[in-house]
Order: structure tokens, then C-alpha cells, then sequence
């Protein structure tokens, strides 16, 4: 059972964490968020994002993360410092051997993350930068996993915090995330520590697995980001070695926690939409199928004015490749079935989409195997906060 | 050059059109439209929707294409009976029917077309089609290209109509559409004809070649649809055989005339986005990389608040698989460089984008091909007009 909990990433023993205002935002808001692992085991894993165009601080995590070493993860919002030139990537590399400097630890067991407004990086970025590791280092404490989650917010309404207990270990997280959430790997900047005794090779393997079946699931607007990573750090303070499936099945119901976390903060959604593809030939078919209702904007659009377009379904699965007659699927809305067979079923008027939660079911009609996609709908909201101002 | 004309279809010699109402729109507009070639010959080609759910129009159509020959192509708004099983089915071959015995032809001869509200196609609205074709016939005329192109509108805010004029042969051309509009062949409906004396094989390949630098590099919402075809037809009644290259060409500016006018008129726009990739490696990589930005919402809306992030270029051109360096691209909004080579150029207060006709240069800087798309920005109205009623 997934618990709630005020700690996040320091509710798993061995870990500290601190958020500081270092003035990154204009609201003065807490903008560098700093997550130290006390050991005594100092391993990491962690996942990045697939695109192509990828900010300073994934390229650097991505060296950083290849012995499996973290000491430490430093994160700031209020700047994504992606494409922002060699200048950027100093000021990465400075704000890991800053810390390291700070902790006594090499600058190389640092993972950096940013995020915000793609090409902010300059030398006031830097400066204040430097200075929330300064700040964030003094400021460490045993319970600082709600500062650290507020400190990584941008446009989201509130942080976001999962923990998952078991028996003698933990494992908590946090995340940050309302736009620029598509698959690619990650999709939002998320930490997660544990204190059960895991090498990094296990650890790697566990959160592969989990993020392909949580935050890879989500896609909220289709459009990938250039700073996405999940990083996962175990301490080991717990001194037990848990089962690997136990273990794994923890950590997916940490990410999955979060990830509907992030869902339900989507920038300016009003629909949380539950897409279950059901009887698919293959898993990556059922995704596919998924994926394309998932970005399919008539549709979003649809959800939101209320709109049981059933139409716009079999439209968007169409133009997939995936194994399916596309007479012969049933389509299900809030429970109610309003397309079967290539032809309309119960009139739209049976179907209530008021909740905000909102549950489509595709029924493929040739195999046995399914995925669930997370996605949000299109509205006046979704347009303006991202019209209205540089994010 | 193109000429602006008000007889569409129907400035070519040999072809009679007529739009006709009859109820199949709440309005009381015109919804009905048919083209009849009167010779002497009866050529004609065909594109179709790629996406997998086909509507009935488009099942008939593929098989009636498939000789060569057109005599006539009856269109009805209101209604695209896709989804509408067997008996949808029948409706259509009912249409083709009733128009070949009022016309005295083969009803595998008539091409039919449908478009409207996925679903609809009840007895209600076979009976209006019908009585639609027995009304269209009646009023057939030599000028009546202009009610052919109104009937066919759907949420178009205007009929739209082109024609080229050359040495003793003419093409002419209606379209409709405004939203589902993403290429996959065609994208709406269309109806070209001319009085050149060409075959059919020639029509098909001169309307491939055109379709795919006109109607295919249009995305104006990434939304495939299910009905969508462009009709050549050619009565050979100027007895003039142009030579291939230059048919094509003429051919090619009518689709790419009736493809900037769809761009105008989509659902809720404010922007008519150009986008042009340059020096790309293949036409492939500079249309995957064009149709990646033309489908991220982020870079839409933005471009809907006047905002030239072009960090969320580099973002959505990151996902494709084009040979690039994200570092060594350069990006131009209206004129104005604001990304060089992997990092911030002109300030974004240089670039103005109040004007509707917005131009996005992305230089790949790899090799000498390039492709324009053209699409739309993302807006309120979008979002209004595909959720506050079905369409």
C-alpha cells in the first residue's frame, strides 16, 4: 500500500535534503533543491530523457551516473540550462564540484537537474546557482524532503511526494512535472531514495523497469522535454536486502504514484484521462494504440467540452500500425459502451463525463495483452498558460 | 499564375456541377454537391486517406477508381458516414446507384464522397442523400461550380476554389476543410478537373506528385481523417495534350492554391505558420523534422501568445531520427535569427510575430535538400470550436 507522507526523499533512513530561495524565481519562491545520500552504501541508477536535444545537466548526469556512485543531487528550477552553450555546461560542471567541494565527496558522484525556460543560463544564472549549493549544503536536515519538493516546482500547483513502506526499508520520492510530459524516458525530474541494500546494477534494473510501466505511460501533451531525469539513490541504512521482485514492485508503485501525480497537476487540464487498451496483440501495440488517442488533440479537445466522440477514437487508431480490424473494435466510455463493431452502440447522451476522472476503454478484440496511458485533455487553460508567458 | 476564379470545378470545359440543400445541415445550407464530366473523355485518379478506419465513401471510391474511369463524383456535408456498418455501406452504393440511372452510367463509374460527424448515417440521412443526388442532377449546370463548392463546406468559413489557366486547357479545383487536417493522402476533400486530354494513368501520376509537396506537407492539427480524397477528373474537351511536366506544374499550383486556402481558413487559428527546414540531408529528414515542430502544442501555443520560444523548436526537433547536429542548428522566426549553432542569437524582443503569416526557418546546416509545411497555431478558438459541439 502506498502510503502518504509529508517526507518524501527523506523518508527512506540515510538521506538529507534541503530547498532554499536563492532567487532563480521572481516569486521568490524556493528554487534549489539539494538531496545528500548518508550512506552507508552510495548507490545510484538513473533514467534520462531520449531526446536528442538535451540540456547541460542530463549530459552531465549521464557521465556522472556510469559507475553507479551518487553521493549527491542537486537540482534547481527557474533555468533549464539547455542550449545554452559551453558556458552552460560549466556551469553545471562548476555547480557538481561546488557541492563536492561542500561535502567533501567528488564532484563526479554529482548529479545536476534543471529546469524551466530553455536557453536561461547566463552569469546570473550561474552566481545564484552556486549560491543555492551553498545555501542548500547548510541547510541539510534528516526532514528536509518537503522543502527539496518545493523547491523543484515551475508551473506546478503543488509538489509531489510518494512513499512506499515495507518491511524494515522504504522507498520515497518526489517529483516535478505539469508540462513537456511525453514518454522518452522520464518526463519530468524525479528523485527517488531507498534505504535497502541494493548495487547499482539492481538498482538499474528495477527502475528500468518501473518507469516503463509509470512515468512512461504518462503523456499528457505529447511534447518530450530536453531535462528530464529519475534518478534513484539507495543508502543501504536500512541493512536489509530485500527480494528483487518485492523490491521492483515497491518501486513501480512509488513511480506509478507519482506519475498520477503528475497527471492530475497537468497544466490546465480538467480531465485526468484513464486510457486502458484491452485485448492488443502485443503490449507495444496496446501503447501505440494508446498513445495515439493520447495526442490526438480533436479528442483531448472532445474530453474536455464533455463530448463522448467516439469518432475521434477509431480516427487517431487508425493511423497506427498495430494489429486491429478497425471494424470490429469496442469503444467505452465512463463505463458505457458507445462504439462496437465499426458502428455506434449507446447514444451519447449515456455517457456522463463531468468527473474530472475519465476512463476510456479500447477493446482491440485480438489478443490478450493491455497497457494503461495517462493523458489529460485540451483546454482554454492548457492554451493560455502556454501562450501567455515563456516556460 | 493562378487565377482567382468564381467557377472552381466548373471552368474547365466539359463539366457540369451543382450544390444543392436538403436538410442534412441544421443550417439549411446547401449539402449536397455533385460534378458530372460530360466527356469526351472520362478519365480520372484518385488519393485517399491513409488512416485504417475508412469511411464508407472512401471503401466505394478505392473500387470505383480503379478502372480509370469518372463520370461523376456526387459530395455530401453533414454527415461522413464512417462507422455506420453495412448498412452505411449500402447507403453509399445506394448514391452511386441513383446517380448512375438518373445520369444513364455505371454507378462503378461514380466516385462518392461524405463528410461530416463520424458515425452519422442513419435512414434519416440516406434518404436526404438521395434526394440530394435526384435535386443535384436536376439542377446541373455549366456555372455550377461555385454551389458545388459551398455545399461541401463543413466549419470552413469560406468555399474555397482555384484554377490555372494555360494555353487552350484550364484546371480547376474546390476544397473543403478545416480541421482533421494531417496529411496521409490528401486531408479533406477535393475535386480538380480539367479538359486536357490525358489517361487516367497519367492523371494518377501527375495528382501523386502534386499531392504529395501540396496537400501532404499541410498539418494543421496533426488529426488524421477518415474521409479525406482528391478527385482528378479530365474531359479531354479542350482536345489540347499538354506535355507532362507542365500539367504537372499547373497541377501542382492549383493543389498547393487550395492547400494555402485550407491553411487560412483552420479551425480557430491566428497564425498561418510556414515552416521551412533548409539544408537538410533528404527531403524526408527536412519533412520529418518540419512536421515535428507543426505538431508540438507547446510551440503552437506559443506562437498563438506571440512568444518566439524557439527553445521549443529545438525541443520537438529532438524527438526525430534526422540526420542533425541539435547543437549546430540555427533558427529563424519572421526574419529574425534567435538560435545559433546551440545557444541563444537575437534577443526575443527582436522578432515580431503579431502578423498572421508567420515564417520558422530551421537551417540543419548538413546538406542541400529542404521541404516546407505549412500549419497553424495552437489557440482558444481550437480548442472552443472542437469542444463545444461534435464535428
Amino acid at each position: 500500500m502506498s502510503a502518504s507522507s509529508d517526507q518524501g526523499v527523506t523518508a527512506a533512513a540515510g538521506f538529507e535534503a534541503a530547498g532554499v530561495a536563492v532567487g532563480l524565481k521572481s516569486t521568490g519562491n524556493k528554487d534549489v533543491a539539494i538531496v545528500v545520500n548518508r550512506g552507508p552504501l552510495k548507490a545510484g541508477a538513473a533514467v534520462f530523457t531520449s531526446n536528442r536535444a538535451k540540456a547541460n545537466p542530463i549530459i552531465w548526469s549521464q557521465q556522472a551516473i556510469s559507475d553507479g556512485v551518487v553521493e549527491a543531487v542537486v537540482l534547481n528550477s527557474g533555468g533549464a540550462n539547455c542550449f545554452t552553450g559551453s558556458f552552460g555546461f560549466q556551469t553545471t560542471h562548476q555547480t557538481a564540484e561546488k557541492a563536492g567541494e561542500l561535502l567533501g565527496v567528488s564532484p563526479g558522484d554529482v548529479i545536476v537537474c534543471s529546469t524551466g525556460l530553455i536557453g536561461t543560463g547566463d552569469e546570473v544564472f550561474r552566481a545564484k546557482v552556486l549560491e543555492g549549493v551553498t545555501q542548500g549544503v547548510a541547510a541539510l536536515s534528516a526532514d528536509g524532503g518537503v522543502a527539496a519538493s518545493e523547491a523543484i516546482m515551475t508551473t506546478d500547483s503543488k509538489a509531489k511526494r510518494a512513499v512506499v513502506a515495507r518491511d524494515g526499508w522504504t522507498i520515497g520520492g518526489m517529483a516535478k512535472g505539469a508540462g513537456m510530459l511525453a514518454p522518452g524516458l522520464a518526463t519530468m525530474l524525479v528523485v527517488i531514495t531507498t534505504d535497502a541494500v541494493l548495487e547499482a546494477s539492481e538498482l538499474d534494473a528495477a527502475l528500468r523497469e518501473a518507469t516503463a510501466v509509470s512515468f512512461d505511460r504518462l503523456d499528457s501533451d505529447g511534447c518530450m522535454s530536453t531535462n528530464d531525469q529519475v534518478t534513484l539513490l539507495a543508502s543501504g541504512a536500512s541493512g536489509i536486502r530485500p527480494d528483487a521482485d518485492a523490491f521492483g514492485a515497491a518501486l513501480t508503485e512509488v513511480c506509478a504514484d507519482l506519475a498520477r501525480q503528475l497527471q492530475a497537476d497537468a497544466e490546465g487540464a480538467s480531465h485526468d484521462i484513464t486510457i486502458q487498451v484491452v485485448h492488443a496483440a502485443s503490449v507495444a501495440d496496446a501503447v501505440e494504440v494508446g498513445r495515439s488517442v493520447a495526442r490526438n488533440n480533436l479528442f483531448k479537445a472532445a474530453i474536455f467540452g464533455n463530448d463522448p466522440n467516439w469518432g475521434r477514437v477509431l480516427a487517431a487508431i487508425g493511423t497506427t500500425d498495430a494489429e486491429f480490424d478497425p471494424y470490429d473494435v469496442d469503444v467505452w466510455m465512463n463505463g458505457v459502451r458507445v462504439c462496437t463493431a465499426g458502428g455506434p452502440d449507446a447514444p451519447r447522451e449515456a455517457v456522463d463525463l463531468t468527473p474530472r476522472a475519465t476512463l476510456l476503454v479500447i477493446d482491440l478484440k485480438v489478443g490478450d495483452d493491455e497497457a494503461t496511458i495517462l493523458t489529460n485533455d485540451l483546454t482554454h487553460d492548457y492554451v493560455h498558460e502556454n501562450s501567455a508567458y515563456s516556460s
